[in-house]
């Protein structure tokens, strides 16, 4: 695994990882889409990051499982990488042990909002990724893993609430299972690693929560995206001697 | 307007109007997503109709936004069309006046499900799409009018329907607001048109009433898509004389 791209949401989760891997704004991604590409070399790995890019009409970043569905697959067809990895925020349960910046990588990736109670459709609607390569990874560098819940609501509606209760350890995120759905269509493994913006249950107005901890949480990730960088990089050298 | 693109979620939707407008599969549309499509010539337009296609792990049609997002930029970058039409099926309210098999063309496009209460992301997330030519067309046709209201559950939780219920005539679906959002993104303008297959308000499960009218509706929708054709046909000859 040498070719890595990254896809993330928002330039504020984006902005430390770009910056750290030292990446360049890559001017050969070219797409009717928002989405920008970022491109460089990190200890042998040939890294990219796609983000959704900004909603002109709105002047706010193109957060939402449709614009990174297109940002995924125009990642896939541009930079045909051997892994994908969405990094990103996530709101959890304090209930369930998660803390303002703990950091996450995903076992299984899901919809929570695509209830469609009818025969086969259902199962297809929550989608259910597994992601075996990831819990390998998350074994190595002792990373705590949670189910990530994708959702197109930043708050939580009661139907939500109890859906996801059902779940062990919940990373509630707006992108990560449309990517998986993408990255199922190129057959390329998924790796989703989240940082905790807000707690559910926390008592504090959800936005207001993500605001104030975004640059802190996104810290957080870039750390632990480094560390995984570093561990794939590892491999890499290894897969050569 | 002579290159026009239809995009429906479900074969079992499209199967009339390919029947009707004589549409053949089109073998030079390779696509890495599911999505299949056809092609024909109808009175002196060039059809091209492309279906999210079929999901290989659950034997279902891929419905919802993440196919309709990436079916409808496929559809856009292969056949480069000058008009995309969005032809489906919806549930209704029949306290708001509707009837199963009504057929409605949409005046706005809107998500529903998209609760991002924070700032300008609170408008981006409902999206809000006017269609300025289906209503000239609607009034040319004698069709009525109503607001495509789009989210990826088939139920219906009490947050759907408090904020389904602020819009006057409601077509709640799951494909149209994403695929009004790649249109925009190529400029393209966008008919909705939608049959009513349930109603939310009347008492059964949706998934069986989706299933009991989903012939008989789509018969209709196939009915008022050949006469949106006939008046573009129409159109197209008058441009010429």
């Amino acid at each position: 695994m040498k070719k890595i791209t990254l896809v993330m949401a928002m330039s504020q989760e984006a902005t430390p990882i770009i910056g750290q891997l030292a990446l360049r704004a890559c001017n050969d991604f070219v797409s009717r889409t928002p989405a920008r590409a970022f491109s460089g070399q990190y200890k042998g790995l040939e890294i990219s990051l796609v983000i959704n890019g900004t909603d002109l009409t709105h002047n706010v970043e193109c957060v939402g499982t449709q614009p990174a569905t297109l940002a995924a697959y125009e990642a896939l067809n541009h930079f045909q990488p051997d892994l994908l990895i969405n990094a990103g925020t996530c709101g959890a349960f304090a209930e369930k042990g998660s803390k303002i910046g703990d950091v996450y990588i995903g076992e299984r990736i899901r919809f929570f909002d695509r209830r469609i109670p009818m025969g086969d459709y259902e199962a297809y609607g929550h989608g259910n990724y597994p992601c075996p390569l990831a819990v390998d990874l998350a074994r190595q560098l002792d990373i705590p893993t949670a189910v990530v819940c994708t959702g197109n609501a930043l708050d939580m509606s009661p139907t939500d609430e109890a859906i996801l209760k059902q779940e062990p350890v919940v990373n509630k995120e707006m992108e990560a299972a449309a990517i998986a759905w993408v990255a199922s269509l190129w057959n390329v493994p998924l790796i989703a690693i989240k940082s905790v913006t807000d707690l559910m249950d926390g008592g504090q107005t959800t936005s207001e929560e993500f605001l104030q901890n975004l640059c802190f949480a996104s810290q957080n990730l870039n750390e632990a995206v480094v560390q995984v960088m570093d561990c794939l990089a590892e491999k890499l050298q290894l897969s050569f001697s």
